[in-house]
């Protein structure tokens, strides 16, 4: 048994379609209109596949097949950065859709009834991972009236338009015990498949991250009057962590180590005035806790040795601070056996974006399977993969399913 | 004949209030009511002196002491940054109204007349060096309409509230043959003299700049999926130009030299994306018009092998190129045996701060005397400069402008 590749592909396109922009990309921020669209289509895809539809308080869509006992489940999310790719979540969820309709149409008996679920803002137009954080009781009432989109628009109002009622969203929480694994196939957004021409990723573990709000503070100077070597200029102390600190990363880190600094600003900001002050965003990634933390260390003592080596103080605030997931190996055993019958070849490798799955993960047994992204791309109308490897990862999926279920 | 010095410290006193901040510094930018009741003040002092006073279309306000010939000229500026010292700009005001008042007291006659100025805008709350530019006829007309203050408002109408005429302030050009020469006593607003002990600086020459915008252009990245060594990272390229570009000008620049970068820019500007454009400013600052060519030239090259060596394009503008001025080596020697012939130690420094004696010295012989900055602040209330350091800069003056108008 096979997926329908060709059914798969018209969903694709049919949800692609949706919220189109002008430049090629999708524009489907959570609620919004294009997203409102995009999920009454997914709902009736679900009812014409003769699947059990559903919505919870927190929005997650699910579709259902057969009842009874821990649930495999299978999905994404359907929301999409703005001006993002037709691929990036919308693949899982209808590569899903077309495993659970074909083992359907097959007739096939399993042992554990199969469930279809796109979440909420994956991708956080108002926060991210509202649906699975619900879903897992991880959403802290308290924090769902501060959640905003970029404009200023609440959560709680964006959810009342659509007849929704945020507040109600942590009823959409779920037994973990109901939950006998959730897989989620989801393109790569990086090069590491297509760089060594393997179509089946076997994600490891989902990053953690430390990002940190760094801090230097020195003296505002004229720039004519004091001469270089007597001034306490912040921006020197800024521009020698970014240095240093990849440096450290490179040496100390993996090849799944990341150090990006995004944010960089600097007061007060007038090229004759030597820079008083300086922020910067220090985000570090990695898979590995352990790993995580040596390099989180090691760089707090960067920081603190770059400010005292420029004379100037220094704070560091932590602005986030999540810890790897790793996936489940009973999950991963069956993606690696399903590539193998399939005779597709795999690589094990980290998923160095946030993913449902890592939410999931967290309460109960979950796995990702990454298929190549073109050059690596994604967020962006760019984003791409081919129908081979859509082919492919949804194949997988389909027998991960299966032996999953079976079990 | 030395300078009634009470009398001057009582005249920085009165000066020095008006304008106070609660942080204890002055605010007088050009045209607002500070600045205003300064322009009044000092033209009830230059009456009260006997002199004769005038304003010219500039809004430069002139004290005279006898008709005729080329004119020796002493005087600064009034106007203050927001939030500055008591010192800069009006120790130079004051110090040459006090020379000229004890030269016609003392009824000593001398062969050029004497003039006292005070420049409008020096500090720039519209630009900079408006009086001095127009007096000069370096004055264009067709920017004066373009001239704004933070505020957006424009010169035009801040000098229309006051019953001037901006387009009108060409007219303040005066021939350069008119003039014998311009001395300026103004607060070092640096370091140098107080470390040296020596409390007469001979102005050697006012630096030139070489100020220009620096644009970094990579790849908007996804700061997980994106491995470090794939980047086309634009912050690279901005935090190591800062780096080697500080190196480049302390091995080869003088004691003289400066670059500052004090903006620094970052898009898009979110911690978890690599960033693709970064804008900075680098500004060179030297006395030597031959070694800021130099320092230039070896920048440009840096800027591009920076951007070579991180894979990414860049831009260079050419923001501000103002040449070294200068000064005149017959006002210099003057001040030299002046401070030889009141027995204080003098040494010879370039003027790292624009100052109207570069915008005169283009025209005429121009030249300065600086006393010292207690810790070399200024532009804050912590600008300070000590009774007795006053006194002898302004008896240095007094004798420089007598050797000049004798002459």
């Amino acid at each position: 048994m096979r997926v329908d590749a060709a059914r798969l592909r018209r969903d694709l396109e049919a949800l692609g379609a949706i919220g189109r922009t002008a430049e090629g990309g999708v524009s489907r921020p959570s609620w919004g209109a294009a997203d409102m669209q995009a999920r009454r289509w997914l709902q009736e895809r679900i009812g014409a596949a003769g699947l059990e539809s559903r919505v919870d308080a927190a929005g997650n869509i699910f579709g259902r097949w057969q009842s009874g006992g821990p649930v495999v489940m299978v999905g994404s999310h359907l929301d999409s950065v703005p001006n993002g790719g037709m691929f990036d979540g919308a693949l899982g969820v209808l590569a899903g859709l077309e495993c659970v309709r074909r083992i359907k149409e097959e007739g096939i008996r399993l042992r554990h009834p199969l469930e279809l679920v796109a979440f909420t803002d994956e991708e956080g137009a108002f926060g991210g991972f509202f649906g699975s954080y619900a879903f897992t009781g991880t959403l802290r009432s308290e924090e769902i009236p501060n959640l905003k989109d970029a404009t200023g628009l609440r959560m709680v109002d964006a959810m009342a338009r659509v007849g929704m009622d945020a507040m109600a969203a942590p009823g959409a929480y779920r037994d973990p015990t109901e939950i006998r694994a959730y897989v989620e196939l989801h393109i790569e957004q990086g090069p590491v498949l297509e760089t060594h021409g393997v179509p089946i990723g076997v994600v490891d573990a989902v990053v953690g991250f430390r990002r940190f709000g760094v801090t230097f503070r020195g003296r505002a100077d004229h720039a004519g009057t004091t001469p270089m070597t007597d001034r306490r200029d912040a921006l020197l102390g800024a521009t020698d962590l970014v240095q240093q600190g990849r440096e450290l990363v490179l040496t100390h880190g993996t090849a799944a180590s990341r150090l990006t600094v995004g944010v960089l600003k600097v007061k007060p900001g007038a090229a004759n005035i030597v820079p008083a002050e300086t922020y910067l965003t220090y985000e570090l990634r990695e898979a590995s806790a352990e790993m995580l933390r040596s390099l989180a260390d090691r760089s707090r003592a960067l920081i603190a040795d770059v400010a005292s080596a420029w004379g100037l103080t220094v704070s560091v605030e932590t602005i986030l601070d999540i810890e790897p997931v790793p996936l489940a190996d009973e999950i991963k055993g069956c993606i690696v056996t399903a590539a193998q019958e399939l005779g597709y070849k795999h690589m094990r490798l980290p998923a160095m974006a946030g993913h449902d799955a890592q939410v999931v993960g967290r309460v109960a047994k979950a796995g990702m399977i990454f298929v190549p992204s073109k050059d690596g791309r994604s967020h962006s109308p760019a984003e791409f993969t081919s129908d081979e490897d859509v082919e492919r990862g949804a194949n997988v999926l389909l027998l991960t399913l299966q032996k999953l279920a079976a079990g």
